[in-house]
């Protein structure tokens, strides 16, 4: 038993120095040791295989405070490189990060829309390669590949809880599938989640670790990130603010419930209502929901958005219902997480933004429950439309930069490794 | 600067073992290097110190498993204690715990009620003073003072946020003087959070430590534990779902916000629409708000409650009704948390808990967002009236026992400690 637990603290002691690494920038072999805790001689070991596999790199040295002056290291940030794939029904959108996270080459392609899973997958491979190849990169320097969707995914196979204009996903095996396409590891996650983690590598949020972004695409969910790490709850599905109840008796929503946010304030409900307005759909140019090319809904909500910021009151109302309600479940995700901050986020956040902040920002001056304790920032993303991509990424970096707490839990198998445990007193 | 950081590591890695120790029951020192990742020598060196201050016992040897049988290690349960107060407008609850979070004295008194602050402190003082003596424990044995209460507090001076009941302590630095009437070290936090603690603590909960104790007492509220922490958000006021809205035009709430479940639907609300209704308020034994003696929300509501027991059918309606708002809540956290596990508690759910239970149940078996992936089990606790208090007591103990992981963050201080940081490169 002792062989794979001590690999898990090996492991993890090279994941924390690389993330503590990753976060200060430039640091001394003295530096880490004080902000992991560990000894001279374990710094001293891991840092040595770092710098012998490439992933770390000693910089020159600090300005001198007396003593010796120490060496600096920090990531060697084209070592490795990290795919992030944001699979969405309205578009596909691609990032090549390299260890640090940055951004190194980006596209966007069509969407899912009402392709097979088989054939999407099949040209998913070929995008990835035009990515990786484009910018020279060569294929064994790709830890990996990040997934992120709505859906969410599962962790170890298929798309599940899809929603509604996904639902021919339910149950396709599709990490396993890119897997096979690309030769990469998958890794796989919501992208709301995503987003979250998309913000704070793209060092959107600053100094903040703790904070949610709040996400618009088709539907609206939320990613939490707690200390830099997403909080995912049981099954990866933490943040569903979009089925928060607005009205017990309000409209179905697909997910079974009423008076869901999404299914009162969402973009699709936003462009259903837009299109039950024969006037607002012919003065926003929608098809009326006949027309032969059926377009996607972020397509629809950004046609809305432009005839509002053309005057069109009809639209201009209808986005200020939803940026109300949208505002009011925010509020309930402030009050329940006690944010400090909270990003404004996803493709049609990205779109409608500017009707949506200041909406926000004013419920959460006004009512926000811990306002006399201190205020919530409300920030829209700069990038709202790549995040989720840029998170997937991430997700394949953390992988390798992975906290040190996560080795620290008590393993599951300790009792397995204590021949004779007694049983615990309690009262 | 090495000098703090060095100190707050070792403190940790003490922390470490000794919870480490807490929740295993009994381990060995070979268990303890594998569950916490430090080496033999430091574990054998905070192992010997730990035994020198009576805190941990060798207990026996594991049975052979083939090689050398290893000494195990336990807590030694009665080497230290600690006193758990939760302060309510409604009634004063202590608990006196070992170091192992085992309740040895109970006691309930009477409320806050309307009394003034420093009468309060005063009394509190020689009732904590009757406990512990009560059970012939030493002084100088009690590790602190754990204080809960509605408010929530704020970590360093007097209750702020206050809800209605509690108006008059608002700016009362209630920890120092608390401290200096009992010569004990004063921790505080918020009833809720110290409930779900209190679950954890007390084992109610099995094994799972990551949950929501949903609180009801005056007024509604949550406690969130993740992976056995809680959390406390940016200022300690995580968990208000009492203030989630369902229903944006709906009533004015205390909080400024409309329309929150708290203001719907909270036993304050319950009493209310009881008192309004004559027939019920004079079935129930209210005195209908203009008596002589104002008693207390709880009580109240546990009259309403008894009520509908004998077959009011008015209060049986009221109490449904409040079940119904309550549970839509719960699904709305159970989504923004992705919940395995919603324990109900607080006293207002010891009192009415078998009307809520079957309702909160049927309604995430129904529609919480993530139910293709699992259920959310929802438990009625078996300490509802105790567990902020044994959660207050738990406060006290994690300041001894606190996880690793809490001393292993990037120090703030880390830029001091680092002559020259390099500016992080980003896209």
């Amino acid at each position: 038993m002792s062989g794979p637990a001590r690999a898990t603290a090996h492991a993890s002691s090279r994941a924390a120095v690389l993330d503590v690494i990753r976060a200060a920038g430039t640091i001394s072999r003295v530096g880490l040791i004080n902000a992991t805790g560990f000894t001279g001689a374990t710094i001293s070991t891991v840092v040595r295989r770092l710098i012998d596999d490439g992933l770390v790199v000693e910089t020159g040295r600090a300005e001198s405070t007396g003593g010796k002056r120490r060496v600096l290291l920090q990531l060697n940030q084209s070592s490795r490189y990290a795919v992030g794939v944001h699979l969405d029904h309205a578009g596909i959108t691609y990032v090549l990060t390299n260890l640090g996270g940055s951004v190194v080459a980006r596209m966007s392609r069509a969407g899912a829309g009402a392709e097979d899973p088989p054939a999407v997958v099949e040209r998913m491979a070929g995008e990835v390669g035009a990515l990786v190849e484009g910018v020279g990169v060569g294929r064994e320097r790709v830890l990996g590949l990040g997934l992120v969707s709505p859906g969410p995914l599962t962790p170890t196979s298929g798309m599940r809880l899809t929603p509604p204009l996904m639902r021919h996903w339910e149950d396709f095996p599709l990490d396993r599938a890119l897997q096979e396409a690309t030769g990469l590891p998958v890794v796989s996650d919501n992208d709301a989640t995503a987003a979250a983690l998309g913000e704070h590598w793209s060092g959107g949020v600053g100094a903040s670790a703790t904070f949610a972004a709040l996400y618009m695409g088709t539907g609206i969910g939320a990613g939490l990130l707690v200390d830099g790490m997403a909080y995912r709850g049981a099954s990866g599905n933490a943040g569903e603010i979009g089925h928060s109840c607005l009205a017990v008796d309000g409209p179905r929503c697909w997910c079974g419930a009423r008076g869901c946010v999404e299914a009162l304030a969402g973009p699709s409900a936003v462009v259903a209502a837009a299109r039950a307005d024969r006037a607002l759909a012919r003065a926003a140019g929608l098809d009326g929901g006949s027309g032969r090319r059926r377009s996607s809904v972020t397509a629809d909500f950004a046609a809305v958005t432009r005839a509002a910021r053309r005057g069109e009151p009809g639209a201009r109302a209808l986005l200020e219902r939803s940026a109300r309600y949208l505002a009011v479940a925010a509020r309930t995700l402030a009050n329940i997480m006690d944010l400090e901050l909270l990003v404004l986020t996803g493709p049609s956040l990205a779109i409608a933004g500017s009707v949506y902040l200041p909406v926000v920002r004013e419920e959460l001056d006004r009512a926000f429950f811990s306002r006399a304790a201190h205020p919530v920032a409300v920030r829209l993303s700069r990038s709202a439309a790549t995040a989720p991509a840029i998170g997937a990424a991430a997700l394949v970096l953390q992988s390798e930069l992975v906290p040190l707490r996560q080795g620290l839990r008590l393993p599951e198998n300790l009792a397995d490794s204590e021949p004779a445990p007694v049983e615990r007193s309690s009262a």
